[in-house]
């Protein structure tokens, strides 16, 4: 057993390159002298050592990230024993053990993931849901030669767990530690970037391709859920993977946890001891090539008789499966299910029969899991826990809201105003939203192109609507906003919420481009509030612009001022800015909240006996070009200050100084952002 | 009858406003007396002297238009007589006519089609389809009153008849004339915009809500067409429709014209004598209590036995449906179907009954239409015309067809390129990249979304994918170039078509903002090219690039040589742009195609014996900086020329010049793009 460290040195790298047959040997020696959460200290250096095969991106990401690993013996003060996870370093180690021991693998990373993740309840779910699924897949799949895919960060952690990355769990979402997401930078075994929740089947779809076109034979998985099947990408690449036919692996985890409140009132799909064994009979090879038998006996005798018998063999197999089943027979994928996602031998059995088979196409297997299926010691730790996760506790009041108490303010003037939401997932202050306006708002989820259009629609039913998306879910529905709205200049007032930095949410939350890509639009009016009260105006401000669209956005987290006194909205002259402080020779142009930061270093500079100026833009479309003409005639220095990307505000404002000639003069411009990079 | 032009004076705006029941009075006095073509120079004053009711922007756009109108007797030499059609000059005129009628109605309207898009066979089929379908619905429904929505452009034509823009046709897609797109600044009976293809679900459901919310009963009928169910929007729009449970009705229109090949080898749902009953048994007002009633008794039963019943239900009749049916079923609309959309007594039986029922949440009816359903004289005249609609004639070689060579040039080399291709149409110098590839290009139709994202699986799957998308889809699928590609650092190579100006397409296809919302990503490399020569080049360093994505865009139509001969790709420097003339005092740095325009300004303005500068950028990002620096020492003027909006290749360059100083000494610098506005 001295050689266990050889046999599995690489940590996140992996055992296997390219050889599918190689775990079939069996290996029979594990790291049981060697516990993972001993060896990982030596990450680094283990990992630079079998670079040669990794691109020099991922040896220097990831060195970065082992120099943050803390103290061992801090990280698992309260650990239970896990003495079979111990054991598992990476997936090709589940590959002997039995059901019964991945049974107990199962119990151990669910009490490994509520140690870590016990301050984070609602994550936590999300990922114990998946704890027997996840080791279903890797006991039967090879990965990283077969490739999963994931479609929800949260749902990665086990996945994590078991792909090296154990001892680094603890520093997820901390600088330089794990990210929330899967991250081909990351892991090898992370074949795709976890991205905006509904790319899994696209990508696999198109490695299943290459794959094809490559003449190889590794296997494509990816993991969607139900959350995700609201946003239309999904439909598109289902229906594509209909058609090309290629052999992938689709499994809807099935946690019911929908944002349509009317779904969940639906009786979930109840697994009984029927559907067990039906899906033991759909997913069995005798099953398939009789059915495709009988198809090709049918297609033989004409036409007609083809499609009748076809749908015969799709309803009558609809009529055993739960709701929704024949909708992905339609778009063209081998529907099996409902599977118990907690039933580890009925897991085991379908992916086996499902990658046994050589020609099937695409095959959606239909997992239905439990949030709360856990230890009773979990549930009653979750319980007690803080349910506002991720958020700033309670006392702090956010810029969302302020949104929402101005909000229901302008909703006693202006009696029309609706509101419509859409993203991954909402902040819990538009509940109250949700609540008090009740028949006039619209949650729809992760659809942002229907919420953009659905707006412009209400619109033009002669309402007022307010459509609230996060900036980096804007992004998915722009060509809604550019045809939609801009372009036949309706009013729709966009709110753009979690704009620039979103701190441990990381990239994928980031809201860098917003301003860049809304302000190149020819009819939107673009502003961002500076604070609080300029918050409340650019609601007001909004409510009233009707004959065009704007949008306004603000950053997550805390507002300006604890003890902040709502006043009413008071709608601001478009296209003007202000001057927050006189100073001289430096002038300070902020956008948003970055002007608080502009008077963070004013303040500073003047104990400094520098007395600078600070001006507050409001807008970036239409600009306030005759603040910019004052500030560079009467200042050395013009320094911009903005969160976000190139092409936006500072692009704005330089092509403006530029072309006017205001650089002819003494003053200098210079540009402070922070998205030069992700 | 002298009072005719009073009752209906008003040609595009509508006959009454706001009252749906002041159609049931039924008009029967008739314009008959005023042939809508000798009335039609008086729309201009007429509109105007009624345009209190609309905005200002309607009535100056229309000014405009009604300017461009030309003589009439011009317009008319050789129409066949349309008795029926001269008397209609809006909807309302359709009420009293009886189908046989309407039948006469659809052929005139028919003949007139086929005379004016004679030389648009394309467009023309799909125009045609639609005849019986378009008269059905302004029969049934009060436009309007009544919302109605379209999917697609072309649809439109019959509507655009109908709807008192009769004499406008023959200018459409002309300078002032006609949009080929509905347009809610063109006529108030288009209550939405046509855009790119899959918005009407979304819109109208927004129109039904913003109804329902306001206590109005008026009815909103989308027409979906079966091209456009490839766009996830649709499924995301129908999905929530379902939810909300609104009424609506929305049309399939189903000419099997699918982007899918395998789609259109399934053989086309058939209508019978049968399904003609089967209809009118679905959307007959005592099945439809009859299934409500039944819904309700279930209900108190017991959840099981509700959801067992509904099932039941739903598959038995999915069982006399046809393919799809149950597709929307699950979505949650109620599926009726299929309609011949050419037999007007099934399509007004049909709406009538759906529009008679006040409670009944979304509908969806499929209606199967022919393309060739036509005269047989049509067929004849569309048979013998150019088959290359709007296209630039075969001998002129475009940007698409260099595109092309290029790419079968690199296949040589690089035998793992495989081609994505994604927007609402595809080209055909395209076509023979389908035929060549054959297994490697992959056309996903209407599906921008999946196309991206697919690509970066392909690319992950280790080929080496070339995305083809038109600039304006591509904005439709910025979410995933975001987050699939840059973001991850995937190469996936963007090849961006209809860059710019599109000619008679106009808005809906204008491709203005690429430059700017790919440039501020910050691992994507930003290209174009001046001529068909660099458009090789760059599709060799695009070939060549494999550690990052990167794009180029290119505009629709002609190269620039005639005796172009086609040299081998090589690939550029990175970020290196070139001077092509050397000049003082004025240096022209151009973008892309724009570049020529600046070379031709050059030769102008040189036999004034101005001798100007011109530079080719090649590159928006990495900008050359050192080319930049040379332009602004050595000359007085540095202009910058693009296609392109605020924010993109201008603002870069004087973002750079600006904050490097180099606008401290003489250089002035100015902009000339050519979208300031739509």
């Amino acid at each position: 057993m001295g050689s266990a460290v050889a046999q599995c040195p690489h940590g996140i790298t992996s055992h296997s390159t390219g050889n599918l047959g190689q775990n079939k040997l069996g290996y029979s020696s594990r790291c049981s002298k060697f516990p993972c959460q001993l060896d990982f200290a030596r990450f680094g250096l283990l990992h630079q050592g079998s670079s040669a095969a990794s691109s020099s991106d991922h040896s220097t990401e990831f060195g970065r990230r082992i120099n943050a690993v803390p103290d061992m013996d801090d990280m698992f003060w309260d650990k239970v024993p896990t003495p079979l996870l111990d054991m598992v370093e990476n997936p090709i180690h589940l590959k002997n053990l039995s059901v019964q021991e991945l049974k107990g693998l199962a119990s151990e990373i669910r009490s490994e993931l509520s140690c870590i993740m016990s301050e984070k309840p609602n994550s936590l779910k999300a990922s114990l849901a998946v704890v027997e699924l996840t080791i279903a897949i890797h006991h039967v799949f090879h990965a990283p030669v077969d490739k999963i895919l994931w479609d929800v960060g949260e749902q990665t952690y086990a996945h994590k767990i078991l792909t090296g990355r154990r001892a680094l769990m603890r520093m997820m979402r901390q600088k330089n530690g794990l990210s929330g997401f899967t991250s081909r930078f990351e892991s090898e075994y992370d074949s795709f970037g976890t991205g905006h929740g509904c790319n899994s089947v696209s990508a696999g779809l198109g490695m299943a391709i290459a794959r094809d076109i490559k003449g190889k034979r590794d296997r494509v998985v990816t993991v969607i859920s139900n959350a995700t099947t609201l946003a239309g990408q999904v439909y598109e690449a289902m229906s594509n993977a209909g058609y090309l036919d290629s052999n992938m692996i689709v499994i809807l985890n099935d946690s019911r946890r929908s944002l349509h409140p009317k779904i969940e009132q639906e009786p979930k799909t109840s697994i009984t001891a029927l559907s067990s064994t039906l899906i033991k009979i759909q997913s069995s090879k005798s099953f398939r090539k009789f059915r495709e038998a009988a198809k090709g006996i049918t297609k033989r005798i004409g036409r007609g008789m083809h499609e009748l018998a076809a749908k015969f063999d799709e309803y009558a197999r609809g009529m055993i499966g739960p709701q929704g089943s024949t909708l992905f027979e339609e778009l063209g994928l081998y529907y099996i299910g409902p599977v118990d996602g907690h039933n580890l031998e009925d897991l085991i059995c379908v992916l086996q029969q499902v990658s046994s088979l050589d020609s099937m196409g695409p095959v959606l297997i239909h997992v239905i899991t439990e949030d709360n299926h856990q230890d009773a010691e979990c549930n009653e730790k979750i319980e007690s826990d803080n349910p506002q996760e991720g958020m700033i506790t309670s006392s702090t009041r956010t810029y969302s809201d302020c949104l929402v108490d101005s909000l229901l303010m302008e909703a006693e003037k202006h009696k029309d105003i609706v509101l419509v939401h859409a993203g991954m997932e909402m902040e819990p202050s538009f509940q109250v939203l949700q609540e008090t306006f009740a028949d006039r708002f619209f949650d729809v989820g992760m659809a942002e192109q229907h919420a953009v259009t659905f707006s412009a629609g209400l619109s033009r039913g002669g309402l007022r609507p307010f459509c609230i998306i996060p900036s980096t879910f804007l992004q998915r529905a722009y060509d809604q906003v550019v045809h939609d709205v801009d372009r036949q200049k309706i009013p729709v007032r966009f709110v753009i919420t979690s704009a620039g930095l979103v701190g441990n949410s990381g990239p994928v939350y980031c809201g860098a481009f917003d301003v860049t890509f809304m302000s190149c639009l020819p009819n939107m009016i673009v502003m961002a509030p500076s604070d609080e009260d300029e918050l409340v105006d650019m609601v007001a401000t909004a409510a009233q612009i009707d004959d065009r669209p704007v949008c306004f956005r603000y950053p997550r987290g805390a507002i300006v001022r604890t003890d902040h006194f709502m006043h009413p909205g008071i709608p601001l002259e478009i296209g003007k800015g202000r001057v927050l402080v006189e100073g001289k020779e430096v002038a300070l142009l902020g956008y948003g909240a970055m002007v608080q930061n502009c008077l963070k270093a004013q303040a500073l500079l003047s104990r400094l006996g520098i007395e600078v100026t600070v001006a507050d833009a409001r807008f970036c479309k239409p600009l306030d070009t005759e603040l910019l003409t004052l500030l560079c005639e009467n200042h050395k220095f013009l320094i911009t200050v903005e969160e976000g990307s190139i092409g936006g505000f500072a692009s704005h404002v330089a092509q403006f100084i530029a072309l006017n000639g205001h650089l002819d003069g003494t003053v200098k411009v210079m540009n402070i952002r922070n998205f030069h990079f992700w």
